[in-house]
């Protein structure tokens, strides 16, 4: 049994009302991995990066239970670069750059190693590739989980709509759902997007929380108030890393399951938000995770 | 024992998508007793209404256990009367018409039948209105809420950090908390607003829940998802209603009975905004209230 991330790995340079930074490993297959592996390992790593891509970030990874023999090194090429700037909310940015590069040729072959995946989460890229990858798949998955963004409900949404017809649970924010439904209500738009495929949605809130989906079944998971959000870049990543992995270790997808997964997204998430891109994620323990487990328990329980 | 509320008792106007009303009972004193009587009685009204007040509301408030000795009808005036026009997102609005007539010259005088208060809910009016009240109560209640808005930081915030010195519950929302503060995060926000005098603040963040601040505990309640929210007039007076009529109920102001005094208060805002103006809080039975309680709980729990 296996959990594969597909994603991308890449370089972002960030700046926020605390800092900048100008160059650091990112990407969603990156944070996804960081997160997941606190629950569960191994994870079968779908990639592709240039000849700038450190071995030393792989190294770190590897020793988390990550494998790469599905990440495509392209040596002549450079790593998925992007850059942006947040504003001081820290819900708004702008982006600066957008430079594909490696990433403009990506075109995944799972390796035969890959073929015993039970759990598949498809991280925020174009609709076609993560359809590619669910083809590939002899078997099919436990339990498939897509993240996807505004960009490709813009520029791919007949791929879009295509791809939701084969998962299990859709990952988008509220906005993203408002578009992708053509609804306001959140209610209503869960209902119209559970009809074009995923019998679960999240709908994330950013410092709101998350809202998970299910038939008639709505649980709201509240976010950690925190003082300071340091850098929101990841968080998502981190949210859906933190739920495919809490999923995978209990190899359970029930409904109560899929709660506390999106609970544990919600603990990762407000981990990554405290430093600059995945630093916090490289350091977190099971104990740091354990206490605001309690924290989220304490805050939520009446 | 009793419960006084101080506020205003109204007529409203008011345009949603869904629809609109030509002149509707309302004001916060009003929706705060057709609230809280669901829990506690009596109710001890703090009002001026003008000769056009009809007396069939008070009638319908009378039969839930609320007294009108506090409230003065002045003959010759007119009451206080609100127009309003929601967008389409139900969270922003335009105020068309603001007639303040008998408001202009509210100055409470308590009834000595008023003496016996434990509990004070200070609906939304002028801050020095409010102190007011407390000043003239000889023995202090065990607890004081009060609910204010941004309009009285901008035109009244002296008299308002005045009056908060005097208060244990603060209830405003996530755009006044951040007014009131100077700080985004809304846990910086609470630290100053908690330093400028109120033990307790609830910050209500609309379809997103409510936040309860209490030392360095956070409490964190969602809003219940709705697919329609058809008037959202009064919800937060009937929030702030829920929330003390429990609390008078238990007669306990430790933190876990105000965990639940927010759910309560949720569970009554949910209510409210299902039909114009108080309509649907004037039908509500304690069986509707148990079960939307019932849905909060498997809404919230992990």
């Amino acid at each position: 049994m296996s959990l594969i991330v597909v994603g991308t790995m890449a370089y972002d340079a960030i700046e926020t009302p605390f800092g900048k930074t100008d160059r650091i490993v990112g990407g969603s297959a990156t944070y996804v991995a960081w997160s997941a592996s606190n629950f569960y390992q191994p994870i079968k790593q779908v990639s592709i990066v240039g000849g700038d891509f450190e071995q030393q970030e792989m190294n770190e990874l590897a020793d988390r239970g990550v494998s790469f023999e599905g990440v495509e090194v392209v040596q002549e090429g450079k790593s998925f670069f992007w850059s942006g700037r947040y504003h001081t909310d820290m819900n708004t940015r702008d982006t600066l750059i957008t430079d594909l590069n490696v990433l403009a040729q990506f075109n995944p072959q799972l390796p035969e190693s890959y073929q015993d995946c039970q759990y598949l989460m498809l991280g925020n890229l174009a609709p076609a590739v993560q359809k590619s990858v669910i083809t590939q798949l002899k078997n099919r998955p436990k339990l498939i989980v897509l993240d996807t963004m505004n960009f490709w409900m813009d520029i791919a949404l007949d791929e879009l709509k295509d791809v939701l017809k084969m998962i299990d649970v859709l990952v988008v924010n509220d906005g993203e759902a408002r578009q992708l439904s053509g609804e306001y209500s959140l209610v209503k738009a869960a209902k119209v997007i559970r009809g074009m495929g995923p019998k679960f949605l999240i709908i994330k809130k950013g410092e709101h929380g998350a809202l998970l989906f299910y038939n008639e079944q709505i649980f709201s998971a509240p976010a950690l108030p925190l003082e300071e959000v340091f850098d929101p870049t990841g968080a998502g990543d981190t949210f859906a890393g933190g739920f495919i992995g809490y999923i995978a270790m209990k190899d359970d997808i029930s409904f109560e399951t899929m709660k506390k997964g999106v609970i544990m997204g919600s603990v990762m998430a407000s981990y990554c938000v405290a430093e600059f891109g995945p630093e916090r994620l490289k350091t977190v323990t099971k104990e740091d995770i354990d206490a605001r487990l309690l924290e989220f328990e304490e805050l939520a329980n009446f």
